[in-house]
């Protein structure tokens, strides 16, 4: 009987392949242009787009913002997202268990401009499979809440490593959870040592303004033609 | 240019025909023997190992009792797991977003005997993948915490289809995260009509006795040699 997990990385090699040169294209495409895209990556129910909904309250005001959001199902994001200043639109997977650069490169059109300064993809909900998939983001933010225990870094090390900010979420109810502050945030520093952390409660507020100033700080680098 | 996701989807038509074949004569060996197999499923940190803890201890003084935990990294799960009477193994899946049957049959040897009773396949935490493998199964746990937001069972329909039992799980924080238990449970039974719904806590106990009586009934129910 062959086995069936090698089998499905080679074939994972050839679609992944095909994916990175894609990408590549929209990166070049978003780095002329001046477009900083960020890929917002977690967990289920860590809180993606209630981060989303406060940023976009807050910069919208003053900088040109967009989103795709992705789901296997419904546009109950998209729904949330809107109505903010910021045109928003959901890519539905079916059963695909993240977002790709085809994907990205067909939902586009919908929300870009010439002026875009900041574009907000929310992936999948889901900790392993979007680590692959490269969407031409110029950053990943990697969610965790305080909710999901505190191993997930290490039991999920192949997104952590990838990302350049990691987002502890919730942090209003770390106490009623029973939150290990401190052995998180050592699993997070061991499996991503070049990940800035910062911790936020997008319900009270908390935390928010290192987030927003990050973003802002980003943007501000950024060449525009 | 190709578009990658249903070349995707061709492929994982062929892997899973293969996992189908083999899921069924696992099924039928556990049937002969009388061994009820429990596949347990949810998103990262909703609470599977807490409340397979709790069962652990429940059960084993009663019941022969054997634990499979899936992870792509780690073996905390199963070190959470030992210690109560039942024989544990680890499935380290690397970048493999699911379990499949023939890591099952390669890792049944560990846990098996002749006179198991009830198996417990801790999946990997993830709401996509792993809703298309089966694995030999006698019943599906789907578990859902009150922190993962209420519309999860929506927007991941093709796992919570295939429950038997949907889980809610952590009600001992569901008012500090502001559950909405009602929309909650209407989403579930939209989506899961067949399955039945339990609310517990593995840190309070609430609600598991009712968990305990299900696997219990079920495998009393199984004719054995």
């Amino acid at each position: 009987m062959s086995a069936p997990v090698p089998r499905t990385v080679r074939v994972e090699e050839a679609v992944l392949g095909h994916n990175r040169e894609l990408a590549a294209r929209l990166r070049s495409r978003f780095e002329e242009r001046g477009t900083l895209v960020v890929n917002v990556l977690s967990s289920p129910g860590s809180g993606k787009t209630s981060l989303l909904e406060r940023t976009l309250a807050e910069l919208t005001p003053t900088l040109s913002c967009a989103v795709i959001a992705g789901d296997l199902a419904t546009d109950n994001d998209a729904r949330r997202l809107a109505g903010h200043g910021a045109p928003v639109v959901q890519i539905a997977t079916a059963d695909i268990c993240h977002l790709d650069a085809s994907m990205i490169e067909r939902a586009l059109p919908e929300v870009d401009s010439p002026t875009l300064q900041l574009l907000f993809i929310e992936n999948v909900g889901n900790l392993v499979c979007p680590a692959s998939y490269d969407l031409g983001e110029g950053m990943r933010a990697v969610l965790l809440s305080v909710t999901e225990g505190e191993d997930k870094p290490l039991k999920y090390p192949t997104l952590f490593k990838t990302a350049d900010i990691a987002v502890v979420t919730k942090i209003d109810i770390a106490e009623p959870v029973g939150f290990d502050r401190a052995t998180a945030l050592a699993n997070i520093r061991s499996i991503a040592p070049q990940a800035r952390i910062l911790e936020v409660s997008a319900r009270t507020g908390e935390g928010l303004s290192a987030w927003f100033d990050e973003l802002r700080g980003r943007v501000a680098a950024l060449k525009r033609p």
